[in-house]
């Protein structure tokens, strides 16, 4: 037998009017998709024509930006609620996965292992758990806390919830279900398990209404940096979103989740690293600088410095000369990693902060590549075969053009170069991604014995 | 200009392998249909042509029953999450309502109006939330409590909870979202509220990151029977499921409920009132009846005793002769109205403990007609024109066929009748309910005056 060859995952990730924060000025752009399942829709089948792994949906419970002078300018203080939308993309796609992202600090375990587990048999096995922690305060004031949990606290949290909703997953074993007419036995009671969990700061018995999922757990995702998150990926991430300005960044990332998953005792091919990407792609190198330029001329200045400021916390740029360099920025308690890719970047190339922002507003820390087709499968190919990602999550600066451009041009000359897939081998997102699908364990106490 | 003649309101509830707990066994049932969408969605485009006003689901966070002998036995131990399922199905129907149960005592307003606001979003205006408090003590233990709240506090959480959703779907007014591309001003910031609620169970900021519903707020649902349940939905509910065995005691319902809503300042036709209705229809009354003594062979004596104890609040009747008399029933904390009901059911027709489960396991207390199309409607009829109820929560016996029979005999009568609509005249559950669209509430402060 011939080993199949390593090939990049890729993710869409779906983010209100498209990722470049402006784009949705632009002539061709859906400025109403953010409430608009349709638009949605459209784009879920465009991807799946185009053979992506996965949808991938951000999610925040909050309007991020209340207070800012900008908010006006932004489209993203309202977004659908993403398991909901992507139970309902579910019924207009056949094969594609679908990822929404889940918080562990304003959940319940319950809850979560419900909606998510729902997801994968409304899809047929096509569900993912992005896990964050929330690094978003005004958060916590809509769910009755006068402040964010501290950074640590939200991780050894994250890390108790994500094991609770494993083991409630695990609530039925999977042949548990008989619905054998004849006896009138429905299920088997004896594969009916009761967690009864007490821990540190959940207290959950259960036994999970609802069978195993298809997939045995949706497939789980994270996305920190830190060092608790890259610590809680490793032991318990299948795919990892990171955010990676250069190759070498990425490498030493990749690198490093690689030796966590083997000090857990973890197969380094049992975790996907896929850095987001955003590409500004054209028929030539040239055609790409121009709608890139065409988009820059879209920012206005307000929006540029509002997300500045968000992305580094809440620090308040005002007092600084826009066009003198960036001030130290003090060590917060939220997006630490974040927090340094931003400092790095500014620190290597010596920009000011009106340039900075000019940067951040575009990819908000990730990679960009602006270039023709080939331009940009040379650099996914550079990345991929360098060892700096598995795969990557594409940020399209807009839809539905910015998007097309990326599945016309660029899909074709990866699938000509044998590195990304013409056709779906699997039905399940553990297929598309090549994990395996994790087996039933027993847990707690069986309800019944027979 | 002649008034609209009133009409019938109908919504399908839609549970499980259907209402007849037995009924899984039937050789033409869909047995697997709890975990499938697919059965869901074929039954709701059946709904749809017959032009019902909406789906119904019910809902629990937990598996009621983990510890009866009999839960092998059932198949209302696994459910799919409601929310996400109907999100899913408005994907495949283009007008029916969709009305999911939602708990006020397990959830939190911010994360309730998100999703029923998305629903609504996603179906364009078909949304209802039935309103709950939850009366099964095993939820609370899923959710790190030892106990359940006390029935008056869950009311009192329940009323505010309503409230504060209400003041989130009013974060944005309705024509906030500008989306000009030429000034570059996505929405008008004076039109962004911030709701600051602080009050005795939540303490939500807001606002809610979701463009107002595009009903204004999703059809409000109650189905409380007790004098708190009765007095929240006289103060919040548009549409009430209703408990009752008898017209008489569904007219003493209807108008102590109207009386109610004159005493809140609200129109008394503000509200619609849909008891339960359990029909098992044939060709003819002996079909009808051929249909359900074959359903009740089906139901094993371990289950109607199962369920008649979960249906008191876990009263142990195994001490008692199950072909004795019903004995003294204790003053519960959990389900006071459906406890009365049953009581009163056995006390009116000297029922054993036996006679009482098989007829509880039926129709679980709500009023039961096994009879030709003419005789059904006939009832309904009665029940509608008598001020018993304005419309009907249908609780087929079986999927797709004991809804299939409603549909094809009792539906076209009613319509004969002109006691039921033949075409739906508008596209959102307040259309088809007559139900006004809230105007939008300004509450709290400005987030950002222009």
């Amino acid at each position: 037998m011939t080993p199949t060859p390593r090939r990049i995952s890729l993710g869409l990730f779906l983010l209100s009017t498209g990722h470049h924060i402006a784009g949705w000025r632009h002539p061709a752009a859906w400025a109403g998709m953010p409430m608009d399942v349709r638009a949605y829709a459209e784009v879920a089948r465009q991807a799946e024509a185009a053979r992506f792994d996965m949808l991938f949906l951000a999610d925040n419970n909050c309007v991020p930006q209340t207070d800012w002078p900008a908010v006006r300018r932004t489209t993203r203080e309202h977004i659908l609620e993403p398991i909901s939308l992507l139970s309902a993309l579910a019924m207009v796609t056949e094969r594609i996965g679908l990822v929404a992202t889940g918080s562990t600090t304003y959940s319940e375990p319950y809850h979560t292992a419900r909606s998510f587990g729902t997801l994968d048999h409304v899809s047929g096995g096509r569900a993912g758990w992005n896990i964050v922690t929330t690094s978003n305060a005004n958060e916590a004031w809509n769910f009755g806390r006068e402040s964010h949990l501290a950074h640590g606290d939200r991780y050894r949290r994250a890390a108790e919830f994500v094991e609770v909703t494993k083991g409630l997953w695990d609530s039925f074993a999977d042949d548990a279900f008989l619905k054998d007419k004849e006896s009138g036995v429905y299920f088997d009671a004896a594969k009916l398990h009761v967690l009864d969990h007490k821990g540190e700061h959940f207290s959950v018995r259960g036994p999970l209404n609802l069978s195993r999922p298809p997939q045995g757990y949706p497939v789980l995702v994270q996305a920190g940096g830190s060092d608790a998150g890259r610590d809680l990926a490793a032991r318990t991430a299948e795919v990892i979103f990171s955010v990676n300005q250069t190759l070498p960044e990425a490498q030493d990332f990749y690198a490093d989740i690689k030796a966590r998953l083997t000090a857990h005792g973890r197969d380094a091919d049992s975790v996907k690293v896929m850095p987001g990407l955003f590409p500004v792609v054209g028929r030539t190198r040239a055609e790409a600088e121009d709608r890139m330029a065409e988009l820059q001329k879209l920012l206005h200045p307000d929006v540029g410095l509002s997300l500045l400021s968000f992305l580094t916390g809440g620090f308040d740029f005002t007092p600084y000369d826009v066009d003198g360099p960036l001030p130290e920025l003090p060590d917060t308690d939220v997006g630490k990693a974040r927090l340094k890719v931003i400092a790095d970047l500014a620190r290597r190339e010596n920009l000011t902060i009106r340039q900075l922002y000019e940067r951040i507003a575009v990819s908000r820390g990730h990679h960009m590549v602006v270039g023709s087709a080939t331009e940009v499968a040379d650099r996914m190919q550079e990345w991929f075969e360098g060892r700096g990602a598995d795969g990557f999550n594409v940020m399209p600066p807009t839809f539905p053009e910015g998007f097309a451009a990326f599945t016309s041009l660029v899909v074709p000359e990866l699938q000509r170069r044998g590195l990304f897939r013409t056709e779906y081998e699997g039905t399940t997102l553990r297929d598309h991604l090549g994990l395996p699908r994790p087996p039933h364990v027993a847990r707690g106490r069986v309800a019944l014995s027979a």
